[in-house]
């Protein structure tokens, strides 16, 4: 089967990470997996939420989509007066995704806040915004270190997302929107640096799918996710 | 490792499914699973949502805890004006799982709604609301039959979900409460009849997985499922 | 006049209290009056609401609808993002019906919300929840006693409530649904151990009352309001 | 005792209402019962709400207090992001108490929404609000009658309301706040010409009390409720 | 040519500022400006906003419409959920007008919140907010004097506010609603005492306009304002 | 007096606008003067509000900042359950300024959403957003000529915004974030394609300011405004 834009079913979008794109927030950066563009900050506050132990930090996500970062423009949130359950669910998705390589003492009794604005969206918006969040945030505890306020790293290591899915039977990674649209089957993976999973989400939205397809679609996934630690060690050195 | 209940790794708390609970309900039941009982509700409406097609039906879900289903009690969503993220997450869930087996044109233009709401929670609401939602939607279903207004049934097969999780490194079925506060990964899996994922969702709350940790927890819980699918068996008959 | 379920005017329906429905709440019941089922709870929080005087306790309601409860489903409050308007004035009602027994400084610096949660109605749910929101709130502070954080009852004896209507110029004690939809009067009262009003509230649905009508309304409610209070007391003992 | 503003205990305040005190609605007044001041207008629209029979008129109320109306500022409503449930109860009150007249087929199928805002608060606003807003509606009628709209007055009757307390264990008519704030308890009465009851609400704040006071209250209101109509029928004439 | 109500250009609408109207309040009037009618009051309290620095206090502003206050009813913003984007921008207007004459050290760790709600509105509601909220404004810190709280007065001098606009090509002061559904252009002033600018908002809703109209309607304002200030002069004194 | 950054008083921050940044809107652009970035996309649809004429149609704003646009992170509308009133008020400015060049009826039943969406925001943010606004809304209007469903330009003119304030007493052209902060006064204008007035607002934020300081800032205004229409005109064309 031939990909709509040509690629091999195991190959990914191009992917650029530009970090530093704004210049107010601690740490931040816009990822582009093809057509999908995510600005990603990450904001440090020296407070925590009431649920936090004391003597340890947190962190946590928000994600949003512009209004025309789709092909039809949609109502912002606050028009709804809801936060889209869409959002709820992915913003929860990212921010366990970055919570579990956070050494939540050793951040101490600060929290940081990882916005994930979708400027432009093609599909795996999720994904890339756990990528391009893990750098923001990565950055930020870089630049706490270089103040002096954090002595070590707070990171255990790599976060990064994909997705792959099942189109016309065939197992494919990295989605884009016009192939998720057709998707029989949509899974996302995070894995940290050593291939381990962190999170998996996988919905048969076609069909039911076996549990060997099911695996198939993780391997593709660990596949990717290798390729992008790669473009985030780049930018966040070691760890 | 001795399980809190005495239960075998791999072995189910008790589950009962009472069916009719509602008198007003096309389709109805109370399902216990150990100490976490749901209210299911099924209700048709002679009209769709705007984004349906002509000549098709919808199935969604509706999630909610009552304030004091928990060891604490939490405010209502009312009271702080949003629906909580977490019920957000759930009920889409359950919707897409139900969906997974509705044949919409054969529902024709009319929506069913799924209410599951908690009266007491000890961990797997969600699965919990899944299979014995899918009992409310059968058996409204039926009624539809019955009543002349369907000529075949509408639904392809049956759809149950549970969940499985690692605890001190070891995998166990269908966790309660205080086991899913200390699992250090934690997976729910709906399915269909044969054995097929419909939904995986599966978190490292504690620590990253391998690929056979995640592998196993399937495994688990393809174990549980048929034996809610005999259950729900017994009250929907063969679909 | 032939009631719809054959009752006597003055008679009225099946009631059953079940307590300890609920095994996290400090005290809970569940009420059926009929087809009417409300899930009640008590629950126990050491700390007042601002407008508390020091050393003083607080005792407050919720009420809520199931969506499915009635015959036709209804949309959630939080749909809405509204607290339905029926709702808001029922929940004061019991809170007020409620208080008016409670001995705020015996209760101490702590407070006790109600839930009255509706899963099935058929009439008379405001009343049902006032009598199972009394049974609840009582097994709340034997438990207290019990605890030893309280040295004595903070309740100054006991509360139920029942309606009364007029239809077809008839009154009658106890309106189920259909009786309600058709009646020209509906009346409610809440009263204490000794038959004194706590509260009464009544409307001319179909036309004007007189003050004979409206006495001989409240000597029905008197009447169905001690048998209320035996089944009370077969649970909650003498106070 | 003797009353606080030197009433006897069966004597209203001063009482006045100002008719047409806004130039666009199509009836209003504005009532003052003492320092209780309440702005009323009806509005007239030709639509009606989704639940209405074709064929009928629908008749509703809103009602608020501005946020200085009282001794102390409150926040309004919006910055709540809730309609107070005090004015939820209020409003459901005065329009059940104004449609109670209402022939709704003689109006046809339009609405008419009497807003009552109070300007200044001291006891009795609820009251004071029905007793105004049945002049402000009446008022609407006369000009529609007048338009040639309706043929017919679409009213049955009058409309009026009063409070009565027990203050001290002795009944009092119409109570301002200071009274209000030590009654032991306080009743509001709805009646029509004929001194038929509409609408009873009674609670027992401080004590619970005996069907022979309540029943000395309802006479009480039927007295000030007496003198209140002719005030009414000053302004609007027979009906 | 001949103004609709047969003013001259630059002449304003019948002025009148009835000073006390409401008993609570430490400061009110109700601004008559042709038949636009606004109550204002102004409540004191013994705390500021969390972003006021330490010994000083706070001004600030609300602005709201009665439904009925129009030709057309309005939906109350708290049925829609959201505050009228107009009133928030009009009562960020009045917060800055009034903030600017304040002295908020010599005010102390006070705020003193403004309200305007307009029982009738005929065009100029904002400036007319401004001028009576000004002079309710002056009347609290006049009683905060009275009463010893304050040593020295907070303000610095007077406010008030008024429009103009071109309406046919020609300038005219102080529109009413007719003229100003037909304006080319509307522009307010807020001056202080000495003819100064406070604030200015010009907006061509017809057309563009050229700066030497935006002059001629500037000069049309002061000589507005100047007349209104005489007549707060009358009730507030000397400053 | 030198500015922070060198520039002359009368010297605009480095402007540049990149249109065509978002590939599914109709029109868009990313508009950066000096550290303010704002992404406008301009989105069709085949619909207007109710409150416009049959025949017409409509251009309408909404603007908004990333949560990490400012120096410190601020919440989202929706975690705050409303528009922020800034917000409000500002998307009623952009939303004026681009309708005063609007041919409605050459635009015919369609309605244009102009997003303004602050990435970054280092004052100033309003004005770009009308200066961007006006290229995305302007290409929107291009592809609609190019797709043929226009036949002409249903815009009459160029429009553009800056700000100009009053620093240390002296008139500062294009004030930027610490500029604003220490403005005695600040002023925007929008100007159509010869230099007349569309809107005006100024706000005397440290002081008042006389009608010769508020020339002087107009002036100021106008000429920065005919730089920027330069730039518009490089990437819209003649109109």
């Amino acid at each position: 089967m031939e990909r709509i834009d040509g690629r091999r079913p195991d190959q990914l979008r191009p992917v650029e990470i530009i970090p530093g794109i704004n210049r107010f927030a601690e740490g931040s950066c816009l990822i582009r997996c093809g057509n999908t563009h995510v600005l990603c900050t990450a904001s440090v506050e020296d407070r925590t939420p009431p649920h936090v132990p004391e003597g340890e930090g947190w962190v946590t996500a928000e994600y949003s989509m512009l209004p025309r970062a789709n092909r039809e423009r949609s109502k912002r949130d606050i028009a709804k007066l809801k936060l889209s359950p869409r959002s709820a669910e992915i913003q929860r998705l990212i921010g366990r995704a970055l919570r579990a390589v956070v050494d939540r003492k050793a951040l101490g009794e600060r929290s940081i806040t990882v916005d994930c604005d979708v400027l432009q969206g093609d599909g795996g918006t999720r994904t890339a915004s756990v990528t391009g969040g893990f750098v923001a945030l990565a950055l930020a505890c870089r630049k706490l270190m270089e103040e002096g306020v954090l002595e070590q790293m707070p990171l255990r290591g790599y976060v990064a997302a994909v997705s792959a899915g099942i189109v016309g039977d065939t197992p494919l990674l990295d989605l884009c929107y016009e192939e998720d649209s057709s998707a029989q089957v949509d899974l996302n993976c995070v894995m940290d640096g050593s291939g381990r999973l962190i999170e998996i989400q996988g919905t048969g939205e076609g069909r039911p799918f076996t549990i060997e397809e099911q695996r198939a679609l993780v391997d593709l996934c660990g596949k990717g996710i290798q390729e992008l630690q790669k473009l985030q060690a780049d930018i966040v050195g070691v760890l």
